[in-house]
C-alpha cells in the first residue's frame, strides 16, 4: 500500500461552513483510501456536522481553532493577530511536517498571507502565485499569477511560467503545455515594460514550451496552456470572466423569459445548454493552487460546493504523488 | 443655420474600404444637414464607389491619398514613411484647420501614432488616451485608456478621469458620470504602486464624481460610467470582452445545434435572443474617441458596418457641438 497523503482542509472556510467543508471531505475520503483528513475549526461544530455521516474515523482528525479570519478582515493583520484561526492552526500543520496540504474555501487575502508567512516558500522561489484554472473553449488554462502580489519582475514571471508548467503537466496531464504571456499585441517588440523583459527570459528557457505573447482576445479560445502575467493582470483577468459570463448568461436567461414562445425554446434548449456550459467549467479540476510553497496550499471559491472542495483535496493527492515540489525545486530558474 | 460639421473620414481605412466608410458617409450626410464630409483615400476609387449613391455634391469633397497604412505595419515608421497615406493627409486636414475631426476604421496603432504626432495634443494634455464604450447590463462605459501608450503615471489617469468624464456627460449624455479605478479590490489601500497612486488624486479632484475602485467582475454589471485604468490592463479588458462573449457565444450555438429538440427550441428563441444580445451592443454610440488632440480623432473597429461609421460621423457632430476640447482645456489638472 502506497504512503498515506495527509490533507487538512479548513472546516470554517467558506460561505457555507461547516456544511460544505466537511462533505466535501468526507466524500473525498471515500473516493480515494489513502487519503487521511485533517478537519481544523470549532470542534463541536465539526463533530455535530460529522455525524451526519459515516467514514473511516481511522482516516479522520479534527484539529480545534478557536477563531475564524472573516472574508473582510485585513489579511495581514488578520493572520497575525488570529494564531488559533483555522487557517493559521491548519497551515502550521504542514509547516511542521504534520499534513502535506491545505485547502480553503476561506479568505484568499489570508490564505496567500498565510501561505507566505506561515508555511514559507521553497528556497529560490522569489514569489509564490496563486494559479487557478481557467475555462477555455480547448478544456482548462492555468492562468499564473492572480495572487496579492503585484508590480512583479521578470524573474518572478519567469519562475512563474517554470511552476505552471511543471504544475499543468503533471497534475492536469497536459503534455509540453505551451506557455504564452499576457501581451496587448502578438510582437515581441509590444508590451509594458515588464513584459519586453520577461518575454526573452522566457524565449531562452529551455523548459518551458514557450510560444509567444497572447492577447487578452484569444485566451477563451485556449490558444496556450499556461498562461502568464502579473497579478493585477491576472486579477483583472479572472473577475472579468467571471462578471462577463455571469452578466451575459443573467441577459440570455432575461432573454429567454420575455415572451411566450421564447419560454417554451427555453424549455427545449436547456439540456444542451447545460450541458455546453458544464464543458465550460472548470471545477473538475479542484481549486487554485499557491505554488511555490514547501507545502500545498489549495484555495476553492468562496462560494464552493461539496465536490469543488472533494476535488481540491484530490488534487493535492495528486500534487503530492507526483512530487511537484521537488521538480519545482530541480528545475527553477534561481537568480 | 449653425456652423458646418467638417468631418473627414478615412476611404482607405477597415476591412471592407472603400464600400463601407463611403455608404457611412453618405448615409451620415443624409441624416445629418450640418454635416461636411471630406474622403481621403485613392480619388478613382473613391469616385467609383460615391457613383453608387444620391447626395448632396455640395457638402462632399474627395482628397487623393495615393498611399495606404496596412494593419501589419509598424505604425510609428508607417505614419513616418508614407507621408500620402489616407491616415496622415486626413489627419493633416485636421492639423491645419481645414476639418474638425478625423474617422477611421484604419490600424488602430497607425491612428493612435498619428494622432500625437500629426495633430497633436491639447496644451497641457500629457497623453491622448484611447477610449472605446464598452457593453454593460446598464448601458455603454467608457474605458479609458485602451491605446498603445502603456507605463501611465498618475498624474496621466488623473486626466484620463476628467476628459472621460466631460465625455461622457457631453456626447454620451450620462449626468454627473460615476468614475472608478480598476483595482483589485474594493478597499482604498488595495492595488498596485499606480492605483495607489491615483487614487487619492481621484478622490481629491472636484470636478469628477469619482466613486472608488470597482473590480473587473463588476465592470459588466455597470457600476461605473467611466472606467480609468493604466493602458495594457485597458487592452486586456476590451480584448478579452470580445473574445469571450464571442467564445462564450459559439459554445452557446454548438449546443444548440447538438440535437433536433435544441434545434427547436433555438427556432423559437432566436427573435428574443437576438434583442437581448442586440441591447448589450455599443455601436449606436459610435467609435472610440481618442481624447485631448486639437481635433477629435475617431476608431471605429476595423470590421465596421457602414451604420458604425455613419454613428462616429455622427459623434463628431456633438463633440463639436458640445465644444468638448474647450471643456477640456478649461478643467484639466496640469500639473
Amino acid at each position: 500500500m502506497s504512503e498515506k497523503i495527509r490533507v487538512v482542509v479548513d472546516a470554517m472556510g467558506g460561505d457555507e461552513a461547516p456544511q460544505v467543508p466537511v462533505q466535501g471531505a468526507v466524500e473525498a475520503m471515500q473516493e480515494n483510501a489513502n487519503i487521511c483528513i485533517t478537519l481544523v475549526g470549532k470542534e463541536d461544530v465539526i463533530r455535530e456536522e460529522l455525524a451526519k455521516y459515516q467514514y473511516d474515523t481511522e482516516r479522520m482528525n479534527i484539529v480545534h481553532a478557536e477563531e475564524v479570519i472573516g472574508f473582510d478582515e485585513p489579511p495581514v493583520m488578520a493572520v497575525r493577530k488570529k494564531k488559533n484561526s483555522s487557517i493559521v492552526v491548519g497551515m502550521n500543520l504542514v509547516k511542521h511536517g504534520e499534513a502535506d496540504a491545505f485547502v480553503s474555501a476561506g479568505s484568499t487575502g489570508a490564505i496567500l498571507v498565510g501561505g507566505q508567512f506561515v508555511i514559507g516558500r521553497i528556497k529560490g522561489v522569489e514569489r509564490a502565485p496563486l494559479a487557478p484554472l481557467i475555462p477555455t473553449a480547448k478544456g482548462p488554462s492555468l492562468l499564473i499569477d492572480c495572487g496579492a502580489n503585484v508590480d512583479a519582475r521578470s524573474s518572478h514571471l519567469l519562475q512563474f511560467a517554470q511552476m505552471g508548467s511543471i504544475y499543468m503537466e503533471h497534475v492536469v496531464g497536459i503534455k509540453n503545455p505551451k506557455v504564452a504571456i499576457v501581451n496587448i499585441g502578438a510582437e515581441e517588440e509590444k508590451g509594458n515594460m515588464l513584459v519586453k523583459e520577461t518575454y526573452p527570459l522566457l524565449k531562452e528557457c529551455k523548459d518551458i514550451n514557450f510560444v509567444g505573447s497572447i492577447e487578452a482576445r484569444d485566451i477563451p479560445r485556449g490558444d496556450a496552456d499556461v498562461i502568464v502575467c502579473e497579478a493585477f493582470v491576472g486579477n483583472v483577468i479572472l473577475k472579468l470572466y467571471e462578471g462577463l459570463a455571469g452578466t451575459l448568461l443573467k441577459k440570455v436567461k432575461e432573454g429567454l423569459m420575455s415572451s411566450l414562445r421564447s419560454k417554451i425554446g427555453a424549455l427545449l434548449i436547456k439540456p444542451a445548454l447545460k450541458k455546453t456550459l458544464k464543458e465550460f467549467n472548470t471545477s473538475d479540476h479542484g481549486g487554485a493552487p499557491l505554488l511555490g510553497l514547501k507545502g500545498l496550499v489549495v484555495k476553492t471559491h468562496g462560494s464552493s460546493e461539496p465536490r469543488d472542495v472533494k476535488m481540491g483535496i484530490l488534487q493535492c493527492v495528486q500534487f503530492t504523488e507526483q512530487k511537484i515540489n521537488e521538480k519545482i525545486k530541480e528545475n527553477l530558474t534561481v537568480e
